[in-house]
């Protein structure tokens, strides 16, 4: 079969590999029917994440059809129409009976990481009766390739951490795809204010489209000046930072009101100034976290009922041999103005 | 000033009676700009709430500009524009220290219960710094008058209280004014479902036209068979009981799922069977209320960034003068399909 | 090996079985070293629970040492001490991903109900991997088949579902093994008062010294008018039932503060009357609850912390070869003064 | 009357003032009959709080009688006993009716630093109805005088943000009197373990006769190693600064589980370094919080109770007239181990 190997910083290819076969009783094999490149594969052909190894084959996100399970699995079956989901889960250890599903002892994010991943022909799941999610009959699996990763990471990093509320007023830092997953799945709770800031007018200007009451271009360094006016000067109820990194930290802590949660979904590289001399008092809740999935069975629900409507971040179309010309679109973002690009087998 | 006042069962009138005064430091009094009619009014004036007595000014919502304030009364001042909430709030009891108003050892349902109410030109209220509400400018009066009750009413009794999530299946069991505020409210959580049952096809086209996904007229007797049709025999994940009669109340315990909530809102005149030897062991949650009215800056909030529409629920329009009809219309609704009224001073 | 076997309503037998062998790669069989036996299982002996056939083997607490595991399962291997919970989890189901263990699709009480239980040499184990727990090197075997039921049934349907607060008053009715099972799991959030009621001296005796700060002796039928007079007339902030009849859940009822909560434990054979039209404005919440054995984990941490100590609640004491006489001690309560019974292999 | 009052850093006399009078109809006037001193006025004393100017009574800490109450006050009476409450609380802004009295618009933390507090012979207490609390008959006053201010901060910004649960893990990083706040109240929800963490030797061993389950001296660098080795390498459910210094802080980051909670009680003087770059995946909570005192009921209640014994915080005893001794003695603390001095009038 065909797939996607990385072969160090800057090296990958689009090449022929044995087709996956299953190794543990609790294992699934499927056909891959679409998968799309999230900004952490982007990150891995930097060099950036040291784990994952020459030959690795990426890709964590994908919807596909059974092909083959193993003896203990007994939820799904040669198909099978399923979702795969970015975090595998054991089902069994002591954070997923916490439902931690990101710090599974036997899994967490392993899929084109420290194992094989979806952009390929073919992908092995293990611990497949708990990664894996069922398709609805009907349901268009382009939309259901945003519940591997990019919702659900929006949704519980930014929404559910940051506990939006009706009539809340919300800042969402960032306005790339993940930034936009948190403001497609914020207006699940109805805030009152969706406040959107990044230095680029064009994603600004998509996140208008998708429901942001407000829009800052936060070029001219005076974004924070701009929410606190927006706000009477109280700030905001939820800040949301979907950059990751130390300037647009800094700028959550300088807008929040008391009271206040900063929820990060940012991949930071280095660490942050927390101004503990100003916050100490201001009853303040930051969280972080990697996604854990544990909400795709409810995002599912959303999708399936129209209240979600994730195929507005799809800006491109390609077919799985052009996996690498995706991967030329999806990385160069500011000319292409991709957002998630949805690869299709045929 | 003119008042409607009650003189025991079926008996009210239209009738001149002295403007209230002031009589602790605490107090304001209100000049009525908008008000409308509940269907506890309607229970009054049935004899069936034996606190209110011969003489008593009725009316527990309005809109109004406040007219006087005690010494003691430092968030408002003459002038301002307010919203009156059904429930008197002291702010300093146990209660009220818990956010549970409705049992406010000082105030509770006090205005047109035991003190007079807001069905006149001018209105006395106690405990004035926590029982008024702002009006932003350029606010709808209209709309706003629904915060008076009907709208944290469904709300908190309803739709907190049943927990409703993104992705629920919800029921509303009786679509008439306050079933219809649990089914405008439900909709800030982004539901999958909604489903409304009622005896009349009316009444369940304007919840259709509310945002209720499924209606089913329940004159059959078949609505509990219906519903587990509907959900793959599994039931809703909340039932909320909008009518306050034994058969409904029954009728939300036969179609709740595994682990659903129940939230009564009904006031019930009598007993009801609960089905403990089917529920004991199903994961049930059952919850009543008298409204807190604890949410009312956050239905506020919805209001002004329009996720939340209650000017929908207004069926007839009346001036102050035209009280007496305006309770016969409301009186009427069978025939005049009158879901709530608006009674403005001019 | 030898096994409790049902033989029909008041039949049962200490009888040679075939030793269970693994079914599903999921399985594990154990070798018994600790078991108990459960108010539930009289209940079956007298014909109570149509789903137990003849034939069958009884029980469902159990502390044992893995003697197979099958293919699939990775968290356990023979040789290892666990616990067995009453309820199985395949961990994979909507309701396990909920943590709703006790309406697993796969499991939930089928021990000693629709396969082989505890009371006897073997007992297989379906979903091994999420239905055991490992017992900690050094701990007392004894204390830890409390955890297999009775502690997470007092805690999850009482405790839990009560939310019991620090410095609340607490009415638990039933001093029974499951309502002394709430009592001791109670103080783990330290309430201010635990009221316990009862019919017998003997009981609400080993309450008191099990920590309760009040009991009623309820014969007279005066146990509400006493705890309202202990109360201030403002009744409880949890009442607890752990009887099973209509008389106890209407004395929640009756002595249930505004904005209290009652959590159901009791079995009902029966429908009870709920007073709607009493508790309709009362902001009461009541709960049902089949035991999902999720807080095992958090118990486990408790008793070995020495927070719990459930061996207070053994009152008798067995070999495995005397499992019709412990049955004959348990049975006989009222005489034997019995709470739990111990049963241990040699 | 006399009072202890401030005259620029370093400089503070037992002076004659005048007594306070009623400025406003929700005022009282209180006869201070205990008081005790807090660290925040040793920080005052060193001109570290710029809002505290020249001759300013201090003190925010006290139980008293009610001496005089203004026209509005409606809960209390002259002779009452009651507690003062460290944080005033108008009952009415936005901040108060969300439980967040420490940000109340009117009030906050205002007494002994922007009106004169509660070290002197009387003291006017704004708000009385809502910042008051009242004592029951036959309390032990000295106790009480712990509910003002560290046991709620203690229980608040350490516990309660630090969801504190049966069986966690907890640190406390200091065990000066705001640690061992902490320490008494964690115990209200039975963790565990709770490791306390600090240079001194004599505060360790009270941290021991106090409840903690572990003492750790950090005074050679090595108490993350010493915590991640009592905790099998995963770090604590809980970590509670309760120092207010960039080390101790950085410390809670590294010895926190995943999912862990870090609540912040240390007033900060400086911006700390958060290692996002650690910790943006590992599902952490960090919370700050000025104590609201919304707790002060419920420690009252567990005070009553017996379930929290805040006299054993007490080191040392004065009279009202030895108030500048009380002051050097606590000021010595390193001297005196002195934990909390108690002052009464006679």
């Amino acid at each position: 079969m065909k797939a996607l190997v990385y072969h160090g910083p800057g090296k990958r290819g689009w090449e022929e590999k044995p087709k996956p076969v299953l190794m543990a009783t609790s294992d699934a094999v499927l056909k891959i029917s679409r998968t799309t490149i999230c900004g952490t594969d982007l990150h891995i052909m930097k060099g950036d994440v040291p784990t994952v190894t020459d030959g690795r084959t990426l890709g964590h996100e994908a919807v596909g059809i059974v092909d083959e399970v193993g003896a203990a699995v007994t939820t799904f079956k040669k198909g099978d129409h399923v979702i795969v989901s970015c975090i595998t889960s054991c089902g069994r250890c002591d954070a997923c009976k916490k439902a931690m599903y990101s710090h599974c002892t036997n899994g967490g994010w392993i899929l084109g990481n420290t194992i094989d991943g979806t952009h390929a022909e073919y992908v092995r799941i293990p611990f497949a009766d708990t990664s894996l999610y069922r398709v609805p009959a009907g349901a268009d699996e382009d939309a259901l390739v945003m519940l591997s990763d990019i919702l659900p990471t929006g949704f519980e990093c930014g929404v559910l951490n940051g506990t939006v509320k009706p009539g809340d007023t919300v800042a969402i830092v960032g306005a790339g795809p993940i930034g936009l997953a948190a403001l497609l799945t914020a207006q699940l709770f109805s805030p009152g204010e969706i406040i959107m800031i990044d230095l680029d007018d064009n994603r600004l200007a998509v996140a208008k489209s998708l429901g942001a009451t407000r829009t800052v271009n936060s070029t001219d360094g005076k974004a924070v000046e701009k929410v606190m006016a927006l706000t009477e000067k109280k700030g905001v109820d939820v800040a949301i930072e979907a950059v990751g990194i130390p300037a647009t930290f800094v700028m959550c802590q300088d807008m929040i009101a008391a009271g206040g949660h900063i929820a990060n979904i940012g991949v930071h590289g280095k660490g942050v100034e927390l101004k503990l001399d100003k916050l100490w008092d201001r009853n303040i809740t930051i969280t972080t976290r990697l996604v854990d999935t544990v909400t795709t069975p409810m995002l599912l629900k959303s999708v399936i009922s129209g209240k979600l409507k994730p195929k507005q971040l799809i800006t491109h179309e390609f077919e799985l041999d052009d996996m690498m010309q995706a991967y030329d679109t999806f990385g160069n973002a500011a000319t292409t103005k991709a957002l998630k690009v949805i690869i299709r087998s045929v």
